[in-house]
């Protein structure tokens, strides 16, 4: 039996061997739930990139770019990092360039893996049955916070933990203690997930809609690939 | 109001001022339960050594020498690193000398806070008064299994938080995660715990009985301070 592992931040990447591994990057709130709803949305690739001038300089060959810093739009961006956004836009076979705080730097560290796909709430169950298929050792890569832990994250990992586990072996305590934390959590997840430091700077930033868009569970069966420099979109 | 936050990992500790805080430095399967018992049973003080070798040069100075190497006692040794072996030895007036894989290794990271002190179930109420009564940004660093996180001492941290709430502000996700998880384990510690990887390498070793009286709520009023190189007792 493959094994399913969670690193609760890429500050612990380290402990991992990523590279003999399929990861999940997760961002919930919300660049992974942004990237998914893109696709979701018509988009054909994403560039996920560190730098706000990385974006400004594919902007400049034909891409839209999408990100944000301190929760907020980037200036000359066309979208910020909100679901909202890019479901308003015309992303029909577009490229996108986007760049966030924790999500795009968690696909950077971990882009050694196997596979690396993207997961959040929106796909949960599309993801699930993909990582079955590949049925490799499997890794989820929780973004956080500024490399500390962060209660969206792990939550997710949780759910993602649970759907998988009577296909693989779960592996180490942070998994153990994901899978807890979802199983207390899951019939109020909104309720939990607004006491966290996020939350607060997302309702400052007038963002709860985001919230509560990123905490539902299997709105999008597609889930995001890396193929070389850029996320590609898999339907199931 | 001062702080509370949970270090989930010593691989984490970067992420902390450490030396502006008071530190609690907490390895419930076994080291600081073991050193705990010790003091509540009469021992002087107690030198943590990251080494075997710095063990046995102690003994040759008249300590005692208390501790493991993967979770067994080390050859020469007058203790493991069990509780049991402790209250059960002459230790009073003496000075012990102890390494283990993990709890050593936190409190040489952890050193260099303002105070720090060793926590477990074992001391848990003693231990929130003495950091009430300091009233100082408080650390809690888990001692973990080899650089990640495990679930008892993560379920500690989140006893502690629970009992300190009301007194010093929650900071960060991790506190929140600790509290969350102690809340749904608490009324069967025991049988969330046995679930670990750390549990099921105890069994092996026949320390079921070590496991259940480290979850043990309460049993001591001491707490071991750090006063220059060596652990003294504190009681209250």
């Amino acid at each position: 039996m493959k094994t399913i592992e969670v690193c609760l931040t890429p500050d612990l990447l380290h402990q991992y061997s990523v590279v003999e591994k399929v990861a999940v990057v997760v961002d919930v709130l919300r660049a992974s739930s942004t990237m998914i709803t893109a696709f979701a949305h018509g988009l054909d690739r994403l560039m996920p990139v560190a730098y706000v001038e990385g974006c400004l300089a594919l902007q400049r060959l034909g891409y839209m770019s999408a990100g944000e810093r301190d929760g907020a739009k980037v200036e000359g961006f066309d979208f910020g990092n909100s679901p909202y956004d890019v479901m308003n836009g015309d992303l029909s076979g577009k490229s996108l360039a986007m760049t966030t705080t924790n999500g795009t730097l968690a696909i950077e560290k971990a882009k050694s893996a196997k596979k690396l796909m993207i997961g959040a709430f929106l796909n949960l169950s599309a993801l699930a049955e993909r990582v079955k298929e590949l049925n490799e050792n499997t890794l989820i890569v929780c973004a956080g916070w500024k490399g500390h832990i962060n209660l969206e994250d792990t939550l997710f990992a949780g759910a993602l933990v649970s759907k998988l586990g009577d296909h693989f072996e779960m592996k180490g305590d942070s998994a153990l203690a994901a899978q807890l934390m979802y199983n207390t959590s899951k019939d109020n997840l909104y309720e939990v997930v607004s006491q966290t430091s996020h939350a607060k700077r997302l309702k400052k930033l007038s963002a709860e809609k985001d919230m509560r868009f990123c905490l539902e569970p299997d709105k999008y069966d597609v889930v995001p690939i890396l193929d070389s420099e850029h996320l590609v979109a898999q339907p199931s």
